[in-house]
């Protein structure tokens, strides 16, 4: 008998974020397999530690920016490194910071590993934008608005911008500094949450007007729908 | 001292994707709350109910559609139930579905009631969507590409399936057979998650060349990227 691949969304930071099933699932795997980026070093996996205790944990190598032909090819590696588990017969879980179904190295190896016929099965999380709006106060999305959720790498963030509804910048790490120059270009109010329930959490009510913004991974940017729904 | 208000996210349906933080906030509150919205009944409540055991349940009439005027009226008498308990010193837990930030009544609470400098704290959940698109095993985000969420009372629900990235629509309810005949009409295939993790399961991998798509509140369609991101 194969064994089975769980891809299990560990939330966004706070270990009390986790939910039943995530730990259920974590607690019945037989590997624990994680991602890693180099920068975002194992997060995901300390995140979870208090459950992993003692599971053999298989590391992949996944850098998030790289030559595209050479992540396909590193995709590729660590889905047949995932197979070969499941060919013992061992279950593996996959963690991913937030949820497996949002912005996730997991959704690509999914993809390879259920095409090859194996079984996959996903353990939803909290995102990290719901973490940051909570901590924020900042309702998301209300009435009849929508939400559109835009990474950094978005080819057209000023465009983006013009989306009738609340507009959630993900990841925006090193070009936050170019996010928050075109904000106080547009006059764009904004509020910003890094590192939700991670060591070293900071809340900003409006960064256009912050004079020490610090770029972070880690950061969600919120600019809401100021119409009425 | 006054109370705090907790507005709790229970997740979409499945007791076990309850966060542990959720968890433990229901069970240091003194009093649970829960909106009576007449047609989806205490759905909160009943997702938590191993957690709530015989703490005082205040129900509060909040139903989702009714004329904007009487809708703002009866969000004023919710809050004004639950400060008098916050000014008796009680810890009001509010349970809503899925997260309290995305398309839930607590966030107009949330808003009178912190407008009032009452304390309120907000407990991320995990939203429909990625519960949906966990069990669809449907990445809903990738690399650049942007997402969308649109509930069905958008005005424009032709023109948000035009935009680039994944469109997810949500709480279709009624209108799901308009919706079904746009997305048939405009050659958009799509797949569809109701009443996940809830009794009554059903999954749907393509919902335009389905014939027996049901109504139902509690309906997530996702309408795919099909660009390489």
């Amino acid at each position: 008998m194969k064994g089975i691949l769980y891809g299990i969304g560990v939330g966004p930071g706070d270990p009390e974020l986790l939910t039943l099933k995530a730990i259920k699932t974590i607690v019945g795997c037989d590997i624990i397999a994680v991602p890693d980026s180099g920068s975002e070093n194992h997060t995901a996996l300390s995140i979870a530690s208090k459950h992993t205790a003692k599971k053999p944990v298989l590391s992949l190598e996944l850098p998030m920016i790289c030559d595209k032909l050479d992540l396909q090819k590193k995709r590729e590696l660590a889905a047949e490194a995932i197979c070969a588990e499941l060919d013992m017969g061992k279950n593996v879980g996959f963690l991913t910071l937030g949820d497996p179904m949002v912005y996730s190295t997991y959704s690509y190896l999914h993809r390879i590993i259920v095409s090859n016929r194996y079984t996959a099965e996903v353990i939803p999380g909290v995102t990290s934008f719901c973490a940051a709006a909570a901590a924020l106060g900042e309702p998301l999305c209300e009435g009849s608005r929508s939400l559109h959720i835009i990474p950094a790498l978005y080819d057209d963030i000023e465009n983006a911008l013009k989306l009738g509804g609340t507009k959630v910048l993900m990841k925006s790490g090193k070009k936050l500094n170019e996010v928050v120059d075109l904000l106080c270009k547009k006059e764009i109010s904004a509020k910003m949450a890094q590192r939700v329930g991670m060591d070293g959490q900071r809340l900003y009510q409006s960064i256009t007007t912050e004079t020490d913004v610090q770029a972070d991974y880690f950061s969600v940017v919120i600019v809401s729908d100021n119409e009425d729904g």
